[in-house]
């Protein structure tokens, strides 16, 4: 008898994701990274940047802490196998999984991650907000260097938490395609490596980017980039808290908004996909 | 009652498909664009180039010349939901699924295809070798030109049978990534558009190349675009008949052997990997 489970297709500016409804942790407590390797390969599995095991709290074993005050926790994984803590995409996509499936109610649902409690707000169909926390600027000793195809860029170092290079460039068509990791100076800064995001003005309130995220490449999206790179900007231009700023990626349209207390709100779009049933012993 | 079909994801040097195997047709007897178009969407799908229906010959209403001598049929169609003749990675991953399957025995594998009836052999368990029929020189008049990023290049005009564009170069590594369609001169020799392949010798059989496909973009392999350059390499050398070149696309490696009636053969992996059931009307 073959092991068969549900799964669901969804993205976030296409940032995309294979969600595995798993509701009492019955059908893959024990989710290895050769699995999710497999189901997130571009030719071989479904195709996707990671993968959501959406599951209730009180079926986990992981630290009280994280599953506090939410029904439901997102166990994410990078295609690479590897635990995360958190996607700002992801998680948006995970609560519109939720709601769409009749498993949550209302326009406010606690999500639990590994990155901590994460509200999300429908604000439409369409449109969801997701808290993000507080970006801080990484101290730094002198200038912060990104070297992309020969071409030398300064950059402001973010933690968001994970680490982030933004730099502000005029013409974001100037930057060519990053095939390669941009270098990184000092690397005392960086001691695990960066994301990277390039930054272009778009007037008012709007920037596009671009971003390189380590131990991926070039991606259409970046939940965490889009914030560094709007809180950033906010600091930049000196704008006062509740300021939203809208910001363009590869694959869509994402809002920023800083809250008075300093921490960031993400919106932006959810899309569901496909869905059906993996057999998991024939991969 | 939801409708859910069998899939099958696969992929030949990368050019990958979802088979739907409706072996009496019963299944999908309509698939039509739409369902197509959701089921490859490389975000929201399953990501695919194409998909592939698999379907006994005896199910269909196609014209009888199409289907003769051959118990199976690919029903073949683009990512855009447009109706495919033949896709020379497609068959040998269709002929996969077919063995590992049960549904065919033996090492080879008569299959129908739009582009006429293919024979399929089995080399081994990952080496599959498919006829690709017989490319000629397209009638010219003057120098044909490819421009891209900037660049001219001669070319050879090749219909393998759907038109390519050949352009030999010194080194690929300088003709920059394709994100626009290269400009075909004079219009004339191509009025439909053709595919592009840059081609680079790697010393004595052997040559490596990049496509760009008319109406996709750049991509990781291309069957007939391997077959019309290493037809164009082979006049070129004046090689004889009975030769085999090894040619090296972004998504691995295939080798075209040249028949002594002038017919090519294509060799590569075809690869299977995730399956499962899929939800038609959830799409």
């Amino acid at each position: 008898m073959k092991k068969r489970v549900p799964f669901v297709k969804g993205h976030g500016t296409q940032n995309d994701f294979v969600l595995l409804p798993d509701p009492d942790g019955l059908l893959l407590p024990d989710l290895d990274a050769a699995t999710v390797r497999r189901l997130t390969d571009r030719h071989t599995g479904l195709a996707a940047d990671g993968v959501i095991r959406v599951v209730r709290s009180a079926a986990l074993d992981e630290d009280a802490d994280l599953l506090a005050d939410a029904e439901w926790f997102m166990d994410y994984r990078n295609a690479d196998g590897s635990v995360a803590e958190m996607c700002g995409n992801g998680v948006r996509v995970m609560a519109r999984y939720l709601w769409s499936a009749g498993l949550a109610h209302g326009r406010e649902l606690p999500i639990g991650t590994r990155g901590g409690l994460r509200l999300v707000h429908a604000e439409s169909d369409l449109l969801y907000t997701v808290d993000m926390g507080r970006p801080e600027a990484m101290p730094t000793s002198g200038a912060v260097r990104v070297t992309a195809r020969s071409a030398v860029f300064e950059a402001v170092a973010i933690r968001a938490p994970n680490p982030h290079a933004v730099v502000f460039v005029d013409d974001l068509g100037l930057v060519g395609p990053l095939v390669e990791a941009p270098a990184l100076e000092p690397p005392s800064v960086f001691p695990d490596g960066a994301n990277v995001e390039f930054v272009e003005n778009q007037g008012g309130s709007h920037i596009a980017l671009r971003v390189w995220e380590r131990g991926v490449g070039e991606t259409r999206s970046c939940g965490t980039g889009v914030c560094a790179a709007a809180w950033a900007t906010m600091r930049r231009d000196g704008s006062l808290p509740g300021s939203s700023y809208t910001v363009d990626v590869p694959g869509g349209r994402l809002v920023v908004t800083e809250r008075d207390d300093g921490t960031l709100l993400l919106t932006g779009p959810a899309e569901l996909g496909v869905a059906g049933e993996i057999d998991l012993d024939q991969l």
